[in-house]
């Protein structure tokens, strides 16, 4: 082999060790730009709850929205609130986001029937008053 | 060293090398649960262009976007639009969506009045008739 195939060998075989062992998705990551959401398919929801939001509500919301998330064809995800910024265009009204990523359009269609997705409305369907969702693929 | 020590240094190692040859952030990431997203903030801007969206309109907004993405804080960004699916709780009446992610609020803060980001402001804000901001941090 040319010293170029066995040096890519070497990283292709570190990389699945690494890959397989969970040691190549973390902290080195958030602090450089990285390309792993540009093909994605995200799925982002903001869920706006009925008032009083109790501390109970919050705390059941959140619980809930942590169990959604263990679903598996989700690559990864986002679980927020507004952000304190302010400016005429932001929508600060939302009580809270849900992101979450896909690979492709048909792991989103699994997502949508799953058990758990459906235990989730179920459980929470009377928390909010409004849920707007944007889906979006890459240009 | 022991034999764990060492092969710690080995996996270390090799991370930072392949991280810095832009190696391992792409399609063994895809494939399982990561949780890249889960600390950082989120800005998500949906676009809704001004009728008729021409081809030449497309190629010159899509174009700013590409442009708009490098600057220097950003972690991560996906450039969409509507996925194709349908159901009450779906916008899909917009024309672009750009979601982008900082490490904390000081980098967005830093993102806003970049020179890259005036200019995209500068040429482009005469294409949209609406734009709503989303900005989220982890619960």
């Amino acid at each position: 082999m040319s010293n170029n195939i066995k040096r890519r060998k070497f990283i292709e075989t570190s990389a699945k060790s690494m890959a397989a062992a969970g040691l190549i998705t973390t902290a080195p990551l958030l602090s450089t730009k990285v390309n792993n959401l540009e093909k994605l398919f995200i799925h982002h929801v903001y869920f706006w709850l009925k008032k009083p939001v109790t501390g109970e509500v919050k705390a059941k919301f959140e619980n809930a929205l942590k169990k959604l998330v263990t679903i598996e064809t989700i690559v990864d995800f986002h679980l927020g609130v507004p952000a304190g910024t302010s400016r005429d265009v932001i929508d600060t009204s939302y009580s809270y986001s849900l992101l979450v990523t896909f690979k492709n359009k048909a792991d989103q269609d699994l997502y949508q029937p799953h058990p758990i997705h459906q235990k989730f409305i179920a459980d929470c369907q009377d928390l909010w008053e409004k849920v707007v969702v944007y889906d979006s693929v890459s240009i």
